[in-house]
């Protein structure tokens, strides 16, 4: 069709006489080829390009339309005439959405004003949400009734019947493969713990490294334990040299806590979770959850819907979870598990790449139990003085009372926090070291919570690609079905270590401790 | 010419013959009057048709165009084909705007995404400054190398043509106008003061009065002296009661403060200025300073160029300005000073509503006189805890080594914060408290700086008829002469007192003691 377009509107193109009656005209003032203009063809021609231009005019209007709010149909804006019911009273309409222009990439982000804000959003007809601001370092928000107690029952329900795992086993084996794989030597190890340079491994320097490595919250007084066990520190002064250090057998922590035994409430985190697909052919309730993520979230729905599934945790009394980052820190060389396939690079720095997390509360927490966000809102973030002799900032079973901020487990409340900061261009920057939290642990009765975590890769050319792979990938096997292979192989396996199982729930300074200082 | 459109799609519109000529059509399938579309006319219409349609093409072209940065063409995006010097090599694009429908009011905001955080803008050809984040509440930035060496000495040199005044009589008389105004009783002044409601007013509740009634300094130490001189307090516990509040003479503060004389250091500000108009005809460094200022603030251009002439400021050697805000809380009977004509509203609580200070230092201080921000990125601001006996954090002249950030003045350095929040929707929200900043006093050499003031009312319709009312008076006298005469109106009267001057220079606590519990 459009093909004819250049010959109608140059008149010097030559073109055969379609048709056979002939229209008189001056030459000079309109030099075209008298048989044509009055040739039925002609006619037809005609009207095929003034429909090509109408079909371009809407099409141009759908554009400038859909750009005015990237999250599309499931962007709420009180305006969306197919769901007049969102247009509710009192609901402020949403700020419109930058528009990226053709090319770029755009994640809207939701915006905190200030602490204690609260903002108005329409998520599902007829009620209206309230999006209370908790902080802003990390860009945290509570909206409670998010879920009704009926949806936080099923959650429940749906993940006993699927079965729940431990959450992480006791002591992982062949804890050296990263460095073995890495062919680092003994010395440079001591180079990337000793954070401050000073050639000397403080109790918090080796304590972080044996939290990540192993799992295993030793306190300060372990470690000294441990030394004298070990005979690791002769001098006493509770600081390896390089000397001291280069004695130590790689697995020697390992080796000893096995000896002496390790209790559940030593580890990192003590729960059991599994993981719930939202995919098509998912519970009714699933599925709308996913929805109103989209909408609370404002992305595109695809991003959404190409994350990981939901993960149902269940925290026993005396249950906890130790504060760590939901996501890994950003380099050059980061590559995230979502995106792998598309990476075309091989690196042990890989990460989770969780650009924002939602917490549901599924059920109100006799006692204990609370979200801790330690340094929320902090002027600054120095990570080794969050570890102190006397207080742990990041021990939740010991200084839970200590921390910036806390908010108590209520039924059916959602928090949303992002993970990563803004790099002031629409897409995913640097990881918001902020979002440091952990679960506190549960004093009285159990805690059940669920974790939607929505995957974005910093790289956003990597993102998109995922994405092109995941929509061709759905004509063979649906998407979620993809998805749902990747992460059992992930998280499914009992028998896995500690480590496989850490990977995707990425502790506080994986990665980036061995990153520090190459 | 668009009339004619319909009859061209409808054929069954009556239309008489225009041309002679008669084409052979079957009736069955396109049911045209055969002699319209082979007449001269009928092809002159399509034709005219078809460019309107063009004409609508290339209108939602521009469309989309325009609306991805409503900045337009002052905002620099680095694809800017008219100015191809400025898509300088390692400068980002600047993020693209939100679009905000035609009818909504929409403010860019830069990001500060967190603290070092740097971004690199074009400003002037040839040229790439840096935006560094100073702190996220306020947020602020700090721009080196803003103005030339020459730039600032030009700026000093028409501010001594001009002359400078004093920024502070010594000891203002009739403050009790205000109140005088409203009708207030003592007790009610009482109330209004005791901002803890202990029915007691502490030492810093009376403080706080003197410092933005009086303009006086007062400390504790301060204080007491002048009730033991009063025997305001016989029961000498530093706190009066209502009884003896209403035994003052609501002068006898000032009254004493002229019989024990007052020094300048013990004034809020100790400084001189004046006023530099940027607008039409102005030295040609200042008309660019301003268009350098709306680059930076991506503001459309008449907000930024109806707002306050440049202030240029000159503290001597023990020159300081005490801890303030630039602008006034916002409330619903808050009037700006620069929307006042078309508020229709008379109130006492009047501000400046200055959105955005772009702070520029026009010479390198020797010692001192650097921009303290004594709670800037502060987890909590309360006003009353900033003054303690020991340490005022708002005093500049004793306590600036205490607070959160200082900056150094460097000559052409320019810095930039927003005294307000974003109210989530594009515009003007609530005033940020952690604005705070003060000068801290000058040890060696002299201070020039100039101040750049943003004026946005919080309410957008206001500030739109004011621009609309400023646009319309151009045809008599330029906005500029009229915004001039209302400045000077306000500003260069010597012989005004220390209420009149302030207004203009919102200091701490003005408007928002008398509001806090009204």
């Amino acid at each position: 069709m459009i093909d004819h377009r250049p010959g109608v509107l140059s008149p010097q193109s030559p073109r055969e006489p379609l048709g056979s009656t002939e229209l008189s005209m001056p030459r000079d003032r309109v030099s075209l080829q008298k048989s044509n203009v009055c040739s039925r063809s002609y006619f037809v021609l005609v009207m095929v390009f003034v429909h090509v231009y109408i079909i371009n005019v809407i099409a141009l209007l759908l554009y400038v339309h859909y750009n005015n709010g990237p999250g599309d149909s499931s962007a709420v804006d009180g305006q969306d005439s197919a769901n007049p019911s969102f247009s509710n009273s009192g609901a402020h309409p949403l700020p419109v959405n930058p528009d990226p222009g053709p090319d770029a990439m755009y994640l809207p982000r939701l915006e905190g004003i200030k602490v204690g804000h609260v903002q108005k959003v329409a998520l599902v007809p007829n009620k209206v949400h309230e999006l209370r601001t908790l902080s802003m370092k990390p860009l945290l928000f509570e909206i409670s009734g998010f879920l009704s107690d009926e949806e936080c029952r099923l959650l429940i329900h749906l993940a006993k019947l699927k079965g729940l795992q431990e959450s992480q086993v006791m002591i992982p084996e062949g804890g050296d493969e990263l460095a073995e794989q890495l062919e680092i030597s003994q010395e440079e190890i001591f180079n990337l713990l000793d954070h401050n340079q000073d050639g000397q491994l403080q109790l918090q320097e080796v304590l972080t490294r044996s939290r990540v490595r192993d799992g295993i919250w030793l306190t300060p007084e372990n470690v000294r334990e441990i030394y004298a066990g070990l005979k690791a520190d002769p001098d006493g002064n509770g600081m390896l040299s390089v000397q001291e250090f280069k004695k130590l057998n790689t697995n020697a922590f390992q080796q000893f806590l096995q000896q002496r035994g390790v209790e559940k409430s030593q580890l990192v985190r003590n729960s059991k979770h599994t993981w719930l697909y939202q995919g098509e052919g998912a519970h009714q309730v699933l599925r709308q959850l996913q929805q109103r993520v989209t909408r609370l979230t404002r992305l595109p729905p695809d991003i959404v819907e190409n994350s990981e599934p939901l993960q149902v945790v269940h925290y026993q009394r005396g249950g906890h979870y130790h504060a760590h980052h939901d996501s890994g820190p950003v380099y050059p060389e980061t590559v995230c598990y979502h995106t792998k396939l598309v990476a075309n690079a091989s690196t042990p720095f890989e990460t989770s790449c969780r650009y924002i997390t939602v917490l549901f509360y599924l059920n109100s927490v006799p006692g204990g139990g609370e979200t801790t966000f330690p340094v929320a809102d902090n002027r600054t973030y120095e990570e080794l003085s969050l570890i102190q002799n006397d207080v742990d900032l990041l021990d939740t079973r010991k200084h839970c009372d200590k921390g910036n901020l806390r908010v108590k487990p209520s039924q059916g409340t959602a928090l949303l926090w992002y993970n990563y900061l803004s790099d002031g261009k629409g897409w995913v920057g640097d990881l918001d070291e902020y979002s440091l939290h952990g679960g506190c642990v549960v004093t009285q009765g159990t805690k059940w919570v669920a974790n939607n975590w929505i995957n974005v890769d910093p790289d956003s050319r990597r993102q998109t690609r995922y994405q092109q792979l995941v929509s061709r990938l759905g004509g063979e096997e649906t998407a979620t079905e993809r998805l749902e292979e990747l992460y059992r192989g992930i998280h499914a396996d009992q028998n896995q270590n500690f480590h496989t199982d850490q990977d995707l729930h990425q502790d506080l300074h994986t990665d980036q401790d061995l990153h520090q200082d190459l």
